[in-house]
């Protein structure tokens, strides 16, 4: 096992009718002007964001809506001015990962000094080294942004998505309530299977590195998001909607990775797919990964034979059982109303794997994953295969 | 699932040689006057006093060694009469379980007005406000202390073993290095491995309650500890040694409870064997769990089942499986070289059955377990039946 050193401090508050915590929970650490980022129109109808205004009474609150799936750094600059007009010391992100994200680059963009851009572009010295404290109140579960501390910020004009995060970006709290699955459009709720299944992927399908009880926490967040496949259906079931959000918080919390070398490859073109052509991020990772895995087969033989043996019961030699295990992963992303296929979300495709490479090598990620050996040829073959 | 609430601040810095970087985690807050708590010699015939000693060059440290296994009131009050009058502001356990525990008490006797032993009692009034940051550096993997608040303090004239904890008292870091697990006699090994087990069967062996991730994260770390188990014979073999590790801190680090009712009927029965008999905590556990579970088979029979198939892959109905799988438990702490039998530690058990019962009476604890349906009968029950 690698060493390694883990931390995550964000208190979760998971299941029903827990809200009443939240005015307890601002008051103890002395805040008094509240941002509230939300996302579309779809808390307001669900009657969620008038629960919260009500529980924020005794706060000063400034609402600040419209952030988007895949949050936009135009959009959320304008978060950050708007808290600085108004001393907010607390901001509370009510959405799912793309609201959650949005938070986090606004609680670091409000106190540093500079273009904000810079930071995530990694400019030399630019480095965010305060953040407005900030909690969330999750409405799907899926990225995970609720118990961690990275995001992931857009600039759709420069086709561009960036990460960012840090110790400074962890929530103080997350509110986590899965009767929230049940608001939800069937393609949300698919979305957020097949992130938090590509979360765990990313993280376990790599070699064997003594890592035993990680790669079996791994397989039991697998297992259980194929056992409770059924929430896309039967999304007010509650058994159902607790285990999905639990395992999406569980899939990207800094467990798994805990002395693991992971790959990301998949997320990191997934990124692209999604910058290019605006496909929703988890079909993206539906897209790439079975691809990737069959370009890279060889390499996470022992992983897959293994995966395939533990979490899809298949008998058989590695190969047998690693390539079947690629086939089930794919039909099960299907299953769920995920297509895996480039050509089904756009047919603008010609000529994007050269883009995608070219992105690639610009920002000098010519070798990639577990083993450092995915190159801008295996990038190509993967997006092309990927039609 | 039920409702739950979660936090765990504790930074875990995990592998080799990793105490580097402890001189900076106490500048970063400030730390001027550290108390150095360890047990008896061990840690300085391993070395590892001198090592870390060495790291604290830069501190004022007041040495406090003696803790005992169990830690002892007594001892430890005397460590907080030195802590008062030195002006400790951060404590360092630099041992396995029993030290870590007993630090958590000092950390928040030292600024305790009144007899501290009171709050042990849970007397009306009387709790810790407020502790002194603390951090430890762990040397037995097994009770999970170095990532959890509770702590377990004894009063051997008295014959009492109390329970204590609460957000206060999470370590501020834990430095796990598993290469300490070569430094350990077998027997404490095959106890860390006993405890790391128990502690996740107590949150497991309940009834079905839909937490289908928490039970196959249960699952995971029982597997692995079964896999593991030749770390007695070979603690020298890294891979063995940090999976041990590893495993008995997620065995207690408040993640396998969440939304979980769990039992801990074998904690409270062993912690009256140790207090009157001096049995070690684990061997207390292997003691008491087959007999509980025997006791109490219908109402755990689908856990004990579940438990079976998945764990120990026994085929059958569940009564079959469920039986089956207690037996294997105890071979297991059995080949571990763990005895399981009262009658192996003392042959003075005549009528502790009665001391017992007459304890938890006295303690209002007459409908124990997940379900409140273990009474003083069942207690008396399942003590006699382990002789």
């Amino acid at each position: 096992m690698e060493n390694f050193e883990v931390i995550n401090p964000t208190r979760i508050i998971f299941g029903k009718n827990q809200l009443d915590r939240l005015p307890q929970l601002l008051s103890e650490v002395g805040v008094k002007n509240v941002l509230l980022v939300y996302g579309g129109g779809s808390v307001k109808r669900i009657g969620l964001f008038s629960k919260v205004m009500e529980k924020l009474s005794a706060f000063n609150v400034v609402e600040f809506g419209g952030v988007e799936a895949n949050p936009e750094y135009a959009t959320l600059i304008k978060a950050v001015e708007i808290a600085r007009e108004n001393n907010i010391d607390f901001i509370l992100a009510l959405g799912g990962g793309s609201v959650i994200d949005g938070v986090k680059f606004i609680s670091g963009a409000i106190n540093y000094q500079g273009d904000a851009w810079d930071v995530l572009e990694r400019k030399e010295g630019c480095v965010f080294t305060s953040a407005i404290p900030f909690g969330t109140i999750l409405t799907l579960p899926a990225t995970g942004s609720e118990a961690n501390s990275g995001a992931v910020i857009s600039r759709s004009e420069l086709k561009l998505k960036m990460t960012m995060g840090g110790p400074l970006f962890f929530p103080q709290f997350s509110f986590c309530d899965p009767t929230v699955v049940a608001t939800l459009p069937k393609r949300q709720i698919a979305n957020g299977m097949v992130d938090a299944f590509m979360h765990t992927l990313e993280q376990y399908l790599t070699y064997p590195m003594d890592n035993l009880l990680q790669e079996r926490e791994a397989e039991g967040i697998l297992s259980t998001l194929i056992e409770i496949a059924n929430v896309v259906e039967h999304p007010e079931d509650y058994k159902l909607a607790s285990n999905l959000m639990h395992c999406a918080t569980h899939a990207l919390n800094g467990n798994l990775r805990c002395g693991v070398i992971c790959d990301w490859t998949t997320h990191m073109i997934g990124h692209e797919l999604t910058a290019l052509f605006g496909i929703d991020h988890a079909q993206s990772l539906a897209v790439i990964a079975p691809r990737l895995w069959k370009r890279k087969f060889i390499e996470k033989q022992e992983k897959l034979a293994q995966y395939g043996r533990r979490v899809w019961k298949i008998e058989g030699d590695n190969e047998t059982v690693g390539r079947l295990a690629i086939t089930k992963t794919e039909e099960f992303f299907q299953s769920l109303g995920v297509k895996t296929r480039l050509s089904d979300y756009t047919s603008d495709h010609q000529g994007c794997e050269k883009k995608i490479s070219a992105i690639f090598k610009e920002r000098g990620w010519t070798a990639m994953g577990e083993r450092k050996s995915i190159n801008l040829e295996d990038i190509e073959q993967i997006v092309l295969s990927s039609i």
